[in-house]
Parts: structure tokens; sequence; C-alpha cells
């Protein structure tokens, strides 16, 4: 069977249960889809104690000593990985760093012989990354019962630490949810960011979540139930609280209706200083990085005081020791 | 020198009493020929104590702290470095991971040299994986006395861990190895995994060892000297306790007499439920992994009662961290 | 702004000012040059105190316990990287590798973006080598405060810890440096070993430092200003205490005026035992690795007791130990 058809049986409210043990705790991490208000909260909670001033000793704990995590990238990553990386050695855990570039992968079988094989070396926790939709959810299904799934990025459907780091430094930055505007600029259509971060301000109850992109790369609106799409600018950023521009692929621009050149996006798409005097005067700038600076936003914006974009990381590396830590709690049971 | 050449001076009756301290202890592990009994039985035994039930926490101590374990592959591989690098890292050590691409090695000198440079580091065990036949007897004849070289797979001549961690699952699925009938199924040929389980049941006094493959890749009888070589599996198979299927190359499929077509070699060489009603009654079904699902073994059968595939690995990890140990306590005379 | 302007703003006497802080302590190490005597000696006691017996424990701390170590390489290196990474983890640092193949590396900004996010993950110490200029000491301009830059290799202007691990060795050798006569045979013109050794010889006053090259691959004599240029190799052995061959690029051999081959390369420019007999009695041969054995360097001298080859890579080791708690102790006032 290709794998596509194997991934893809399930529907999505599947993964909202698939990832709550029996107790009504996290055991895997595969989407925000379905975590409730409180648990949300409790996992920013979480996330803040891990957090100490830039320049001081990290946090370190020795909660997952003895315990392995598998960081199993199926598409490259450096910035995901190393976060993650870090937050399973600061917990004291060991590491194994996996780069498979599974040429043979004709079917999900392999993936799952890989991930049968790890887990018979005692792997308690897969943090998985890959192209195709479907994946962690997939494997999710077939572990043992000790074992956690941590979705690191899942095509273009989910990407729930990048959701979570997204909402810790909107929290930080601006106490409630549910007066804000929060608007996300860019290639929309294919964010898992964009989506995670969606499910996640859905489920705090955000004030109006606008979404900017060009024609050619508006969402599906079943995919944003509660979100205005729109293509101009100006009208998503009028007034707006927070401000996050999308990373778009090069090989997009140019090649699609209404993107002409980077310049055109810029001109058109691009979040500068300028932009910002329609938003609110606090409001906060973000993105996901890696920085495209000068097509999705404008570089000396990138590093003005009113940019949270090297705190989301910061924040990311927490969220993901939190996440860690909440999983492994929760298999502690066994 | 040509490598070849470098590599190929020595017999193989050096290999086993190069690997052997002047006090009868392991010292490297190049080659399951040579062992004694009570020493293959020692080994087992000691790799019994580093299992754990699965969901357990694994079994970790500090005996490799403060030495160094560098992982030498010049021939890539996932599964069998893993398990290496876990079971380094859950006794304590250093580890060091090495994907080697040498380009420029065209003599055995520049191998000496990265061996010379990484022992002057302090670099107490290496485990050394390569597609050329005595690379790691030759490393070990070069290395300084405090050093051990741990054979990780070498060519299609010797897989060592892999022979000890097959006689393992074996013996805790069958107790005794003398009225055992044991049957190996596929390219033997060019198996190193068949020619170090062949050593080792040898010296366990397994009752009887039959190999079955298409005729173009059969051994040479020499290889196995106490073995029965068959082409026919209904004549392997009849009354065998353990049935063993090998992964075969796709790209040998199709291109060797005998052999047309997937199709076929399953239909002619495929382990399957069908199949197994010939083997004993309880007979377990054994692959060094990674399997071809459909091809080598059939799917269903993989994951059935009667397979003790993921055991292997978990037994292979155990293996390695009873042989890191061995050695370890060898040059703690130090 | 394209790389090359972005990193050669600024002159090389700004590294000197800007690696150390503002009381006088080595906070970054970007290159030899502006180190007083002082500070080289204590660096190399310093190194003197991780050296231990080969065969013995390495000599380990927990100096380093709850850093973050990157070793961020954007060209790549087997023993470098292997060397930095063994001397964080023996101090007890969390390592980060990260091999980094900057493809859109079109700007500055992208490594400067690298560095910002990892600097966000509380990584404290960066090992970096890049094959362009400039780009050790542009990060270190653009840093936190307590984050500290380590030159693993740049371009061919600098290589400060090979630098470091080679005054090490002589001085063991040979004690004083002021009446000694260092020779650097090869390819003088790429080297930035060379150019770190000549500026550590030159601030502890060696007596004659002789280069040794083809003449298409003679240094601009602005780099060596104390030096004498030289195109005969037994001119420049005569008498000599120290012998260093470089490694020369395969690819520049039979490309250049006057090297038409490796046997004339040899023939002209490798070192001999033969050709040793002009130097002292005692004269030591070392050789920065990895060798061209019998291009650069008779096989057999380099196993030699003359030879310093692998003590140069035990130091490097100690030497990397030595920076590492250096530059740690100076940002603990944090």
């Amino acid at each position: 069977m290709p794998v596509t058809e194997l991934f893809e049986q399930a529907p999505v409210i599947d993964d909202a249960r698939l990832q709550m043990s029996g107790a009504g705790r996290l055991r895997h991490l595969l989407t925000l889809k379905g975590l409730k208000r409180s648990m949300l909260t409790e996992l920013l909670d979480q996330s803040e104690a891990f957090l100490s001033p830039l320049g001081n000793v990290p946090v370190r704990s020795r909660s997952l000593a003895g315990k392995t995590v598998a960081n199993l990238f199926f598409e490259p990553s450096t910035r995901t990985r190393a976060s993650f990386d870090l937050a399973a050695k600061r917990l004291g855990a060991d590491v194994l760093n996996l780069d498979v570039n599974m040429s043979s992968r004709k079917k999900g079988e392999s993936i799952l012989d890989m991930i049968y094989t790890l887990q018979a070396m005692q792997v308690d926790i897969f943090v998985v990354r890959d192209a195709s939709a479907g994946v962690p959810a997939y494997i999710a299904r077939h572990v043992l019962d000790h074992v956690s799934i941590l979705n690191a990025g899942e095509s273009d459907v989910s990407h729930p630490t990048q959701g979570l780091l997204d909402l810790l430094t909107i929290r930080q930055c601006k106490q409630s949810f549910e007066k804000l505007i929060v608007v996300v600029v860019g290639d929309i259509a294919h964010s898992r960011v964009a989506r995670s971060l969606a499910s996640g301000l859905a489920t705090m109850g955000v004030g109006e979540l606008r979404l900017v992109s060009p024609k050619s790369l508006a969402p599906d609106p079943a995919d944003f139930p509660r979100a205005r799409i729109l293509h101009k600018l100006d009208d998503g950023i009028r007034g707006a609280d927070v401000v996050m521009a999308l990373r778009i692929q090069r090989e997009r621009i140019g090649n699609l209706d209404g993107i002409p050149g980077i310049d055109e996006y810029f001109a058109n798409f691009g979040i500068s200083h300028e932009r910002m005097k329609l938003a609110a005067p606090d409001a906060i700038v973000m993105h996901p990085g890696p920085m495209n600076r000068g097509i999705e936003i404008e570089s000396s914006l990138a590093d003005s005081p009113s940019s949270m974009i090297t705190r989301q990381v910061t924040n990311g590396l927490a969220v993901r020791m939190a996440i860690l830590a909440a999983v492994s709690r929760t298999v502690d049971t066994r």
C-alpha cells in the first residue's frame, strides 16, 4: 500500500484523541487541535518554569535521566532539531540524532520497522519530522504503550511545538488573548505554522485572527474556520496587536500569479517599519524563522525592540522541555 | 601497497589469536572463530544482565565512565550504529560518531592515520564497520596496548556482535543447542551474518545447520565446514527449530540465474506461514534486519508470535553493552 | 551586501583587541596576533594540566557543566571537530554538532541569524570553522556579552588552536624558543597553520623562522614579517631544530609552475630521513595532519622517534580544553 494511503486513513479528530492517555493526560503531541484551554495553559505555565535570563545558566533537571529520546528527521532541519536535542540533554536524557534520507521509503512499513527497531532499543520518545501528512499519528497508532511521539513538523498540516511557543510569546507580551488582533502574513496555504497557531489561538479565545496572503497562496477557508482571509496587507495589519510574517519559499516567488518577483513580494506582503505604523502602537512582530530578510520582513524591523523573533527561539526550547517532561511523566506510571 | 594486499596478508586464524589478551581474556572482538564455548557462554550470560523488560528503565552503569568510544563507520548504518551508540552511552562513555566517506582511501595508511589521530585523543575503543575484508584486524594489529577494536560488520566475512545476539536469542527460546536444527535462508554467499552465526553455532555444538540459497548465491562449502548446503526451501525448513531469513539486496534479484524476479524469489525462498508448517511446531523466525517484507519474509509472519525479530534488536544492544564492558575490563589492568 | 565586504571591513588589529575582555582576559580566540607572551605561556601551562599519559584515564572536569558548546563547521572537518567535541565533553559541557552546508549563504546575515538563533537557545561558546576570511571576528562583533567565539580554522588566515598546539609541542621538546631554528615547508601561501604558528613563534621570541615553498606557493612577505622565505629545502633544513611539513592539496600538484608531479614534489619539498641529516641531530618533525605520506613527508619518517605528529594531536585536545576553560572563566563573571 502506498504510504499516502496508509497515513491518511484516519480523520484528524482521531489525532486529537490519540494523543491523550486514558487518564486524560498528554501522551503524544501530534496536534494542538482538541487540546483544552486548561491543558494549553498548564503547558505554557510549565514552559515558563524552564526559562532563565539569557546569559544565566540554563534551567536543567534530571527528570529524563535514564530515558532515551530519538530525533528522527526525515526532512532536514537545523533549528528545530537543535532545539529538541538541547531540550532533551538539559533534562538528562540520552539522545540519538538520526537524519534519515529514506530512499527506500516506498511504504509506511519501512518507517514502522525503523520505529520498531529503535523501540526495541528502549527509545522512550520519538521526535518526528516528515514531509508527508499523517506520519506522526501513523507511528503513534503502532508504538508500545510506554512510548511517546512528538510531532516536530508534519507536511503543511501541523507543527504543534511551534504553535505553543508562539502562544507563549504572545502571552508573555500581551497577557490576555480575548481582545487581541493577530495577523499572519505570507504563504498561508502551505504553512503548518499558521495552522497550529490558528488552532491554539482559537482554543485560547483570541479576539480576531487575520490571514493575509497573495491570492495564489490563500488557504482553504475550511482549514481556518474562524479566521478572516485577506489579500491586502494594509487591511490585515490595521490595528493588529501581533504581526507574524511567514517564510516564503524563494522558488514560489515569480512562479505564481500576483508574485512577480522579490521586490513586488516585499512591496505587497513584506512587514516593514512603515507598515507597522498601521498596527497598534505596542504591536509585536514575530517570525518562525529562518527569515528571508528583505523579502517577507524588513531587516531592521527584525532586529528592532518590537521584534520577538529571538525570544520565540528561547521560548521554543522551554516549550520542548515542558513537553518532554509532560509526556515523560504520563508514561512514568509504567 | 593497495589496501586489499595490506589487509589480507594474515590468515584468519591470526584474528582469533589477535583478539585475546596475554591473560586469555577478550581484548578485541574481531570474529567469533576461535572463541571457546565457555567464553561465548560467559558473554551471553553477561548480556542477559543488561536486559530489562521493554518499558522499564534500561539497565545502566558507569563502568565506562571516563572512557571514549569512537564509532567509525566507513559503510553507512543506522541500526548497528544506533545500537553501539546507546550501548556506550548507557555505560557512561563519551561517544564520538564518525561517518567516514573516505574517498581518498586508496591506501590502508589513511585508515591507520585516522586511527592514530583518534587514539592520540585518548579514544579507548573503536567500533569499526567497513566494506573491505581484513580492516578490523589490520587496525587491531597497529593500535596501542590499551586500545580495543570491535568489529561492527566486515565485508561478507564477519559480524560477530550479530552472531552473538543471534545465539542469545536462540538460547533464550531453546535452552540447549545440541539437538537444534537451525536453517538460514537467502544470499548465503555474501552474508557476514550467516558466517558469524555458523561459527558461533558450531562452537555451541548445534545439532544441525542448514543453509538454503539459490544456486547462484550458494557459498563456498569451505566457508561452512559443518553445514548442509541446500537449494530447496522445503528441504531446509522441514523439522527446523530456528528459521532465519537473510536480507536480499534488491539489485541482485533479476540479475542472477534462478532469481528472475521478486515474486519468484518469494515463491522459492520466502519464509511464510505456509512454509513454516513444515518446521517444528514451536519453531522461531529470525531476521537480522532491515527486512524486505514480502520478499524474503511474509509480512504478517514477521509480526507473529513466532517472530523474534524485535527481540533480536533488544538482545543486540545488551550484547554490545556486554562486549564493551568485557574489553574495557581487560584493558583496565593498565 | 556580499559576505566578503561585510566580513573584511575591519583590519586585523581589531581582531586582536576584540578577543580580549575589558579586564584584559581572553574572551574569544580569533587569532594569536596581539596575545602577549605571558598570556601564551599561561595558556600553554594550562594545557599541560589537561595532559595525562596515553592509556590513562583522560583528565576530566565539570568546569563547563551547564554550558553549551556549538561546533559550527561551515567547512568539513573530522579531526578538529572531534578534538573540540571531546574537549567540551571532557569538561562536562553539552555539545551541539552542526555541519552546515549553507547553500543560501549569499549574505553574512544568514550566518548571523543562525548564531542569533543558537544564542537564543543559550549556547555559550561557538566553535567556528569557515572558508571565508573574517567570519569568526564578524560573529564575535555581534554576539551577546556572555558568548565566546573560538576560531577553528579561518580561510588561509588563521588557525589559532593549531598554532597553540604547535607551540606546546615545540616547548615540550625544546624548552626555550630563543635559540631555535624552525622551518615550515610546503604550500605557505595558502596555509593558515603557517600564519598562526609564525605569529605565536614571533611572540615567544623564536630564534629564526624559515619558510620553504615552491615559488608558485610562496607567501606575501608582508604576511610573515620576520621570516626568511626560501625555495630550496636544503637551505631551509640546514641546522633546523624543528621541521614542519604542511599538507599539499593534491589538486595543486601538476597545475603549478615548478610542481610538475608528485614525485618531483617529494624530491624537491618532501621531508625525508635523508633530508633530516642536514638538520640538528635532535631535530623534531611535525605535521598538522592529515598527511599525504610519500608526498610532503616520507612515510617511515612520520612514524620515527623524531616525529611529534601524534603528540601534536594529543596536545591539540589539551589546548582546546584549556581554551574552553579559559573563555568560560572569563564569562563566568556574569
